[in-house]
């Protein structure tokens, strides 16, 4: 049986929780790990993780606030570009996640079979093609920074998650239960466990811009 | 204790589920019923179910596709204006629901209080100004009309609520799950009872526009 | 030659122009007012308008932020309900606009005709439901009230329009040039004054909810 | 004064006009040339264009409907994941843009002085982080190879534009007029030209997801 590494964030920008850490800590089978939403720190967390756990897989997710469904990204930039602070009162704009890294890693999870496994679960999910720029590419960025350069056998990708109901009962912004969350998140670690990326399902999922 | 009739829809426009429906089967301790999505048949089997369970609250139900909450319906306009045809065919254009019936009705439930113990209950709500122009205002100022007409003791509204996941799987839309529709729903019947429409909270919730 | 009085509203909210007043101002052969953003306030300054100039049609205009086109609102309802203070710091929340009125008025406008007036001046528009619970419903119910009591040869309603591009040129949100939304404006007015409302096109334009 | 290469595409997916070629042609003081949307041939028409006219910097321009804004683009991924078919009837499916190509290039313009033209000239902007999987972002990413491994002085970069009006009359999506893509079209080269990549100003812009 294959070792499983999820991540989730701690609350970030003022708000009380976090869904993705509230649904990663409710996926069973899986070593589950809180980060600090902080550029640096937050790798230097996922690197002791890793080297704790020494899994095969790594799921990291995090908090996708205004998207609808659970969105499986595709692509990591070697970009911190922070439209807010993170935890720490960081700010980077336009610096390097990894100075002389390559532009982008694509995901080594298989991003169709994930999104198809996430939708047979009952969820409505997709593929994405852009993490953003703040603390969530960045983690997904180093981490496929650490495989491509440390860990070739590790398979590693990044989630992202609607809000918690909790967090918008007043506003006009969509939102998905936990628990739903954690049903996708297990489906997703199936379908990533047991596909391998070459073998990925070869679906319509792209986006015309 | 208080009778209450509360209705849904069959699925219309070739879906294979109204999430109105579904949601409105489960709720404890009250009448379901399920109403066609037919201009005039829909009122009249809202009738007839008023006739037989001789409720003291009526809350009808229906699908809203692309709303990300719950919503309370607050007024219901005499206009019957249809966009797509009802499960009969018909498509009836600018006409009114009730001829020389009044612009409008507004719910005699209490909007505010309903949004409020949805929210309690962890669910996404807010008041809605309008609830469209198809089956779903149809029956709305149906059962108003009714109550202003026939039976002043009774007390009645509308509530709007998203698709459910199972209907957007692969869709960029907002969804939510029945069970949590259900538990929305559930205290909003709560609030209904209690609350005297005169006696409704008196909190923010209008819209700009 | 019919004659037409076309209204618009003072900035509100911290903006710093309205795009209902910079567009009203520039359609051609109209009399334009400014209306002051403030409940109450705001219709007595277009009774004294009417009185002024004994229109024979009167098309009020505000902005409604966040949507995508110029927008015909069918239908005017009773009540007062601030999400945000007035230009006066008055925040009413469910109160009537007129006590005792009727609980909504639809524009004597033909609002399908002045739609495709519009969309055949090349702007997107449609017909709106909902004039919101703010000033805009207010003067427009108001509007509607005095036709009903006071004034029953004059046409009237209202319409909504979109951002101005310079409100919101590093924010996610849509936009209209003030010069499209004018024209458009000057459309629905030729449209306004040449279509009697029971002759309206028998158009799609309904709403689902 | 440095030469400038201004591509737009032809109409696909059935629709009339295409916007980018619409404003790319009113640009005044570039060459501008269209592109057809089809995958591969798309890139050979570049190739010639840069070939004949010899600039020194390349805006390639295309359609992203539903977006508010003129969008700036910051990254070029190596992903061909056609959603639809392309003008030519191929549908490519998780395919390198390039065989071995890198995962990804970024924009050697200057993407927040691009920005802060457009905004400086009235038009709402923005950066974006992804320019989806479909012939945008394969002529983007062919372009970016071509500067990296045959062109090192060229400039060159991707902006996608909204629909314009008359696309979407009828339809609640959002749309720009031409003639405001033109000039922000025109602001952009003029900061492209003026601005070097590395002396890019530090601006906030980008984004959390």
């Amino acid at each position: 049986m294959k070792s499983v590494l999820l991540t989730g964030f701690e609350p970030f920008d003022g708000a009380a929780v976090n869904p993705s850490w509230e649904a990663v800590r409710l996926v069973p089978g899986v070593h589950a790990v809180q980060l600090p939403c902080v550029f640096g720190e937050a790798l230097e967390h996922l690197r002791e993780a890793v080297r704790e756990h020494e899994p095969s897989v790594v799921v990291c997710v995090g908090q996708a606030g205004g998207r609808h469904d659970v969105t499986v990204e595709r692509v990591a930039i070697n970009l911190d570009d922070a439209r807010i602070p993170d935890n720490a009162g960081h700010r980077p704009i336009d610096e390097p996640v990894v100075r002389d890294g390559p532009a982008a890693y694509f995901s080594t999870l298989p991003v169709k079979a994930c999104v198809a496994a996430a939708r047979s679960a009952g969820v409505p999910a997709s593929v994405s093609h852009s993490a953003g720029t703040f603390v969530c590419n960045h983690v997904f960025y180093g981490l496929m920074h650490l495989i491509a350069t440390e860990r070739p056998a590790l398979r590693g990708g990044f989630v992202h998650v609607p809000f918690a109901p909790e967090q918008v009962l007043g506003e006009a912004k969509p939102s998905m239960p936990i628990t739903m969350i954690a049903e996708a998140l297990a489906a997703i670690v199936s379908a990533a466990v047991s596909v391998a990326p070459g073998d990925d399902l070869r679906l319509v999922g792209g986006s015309l811009h």
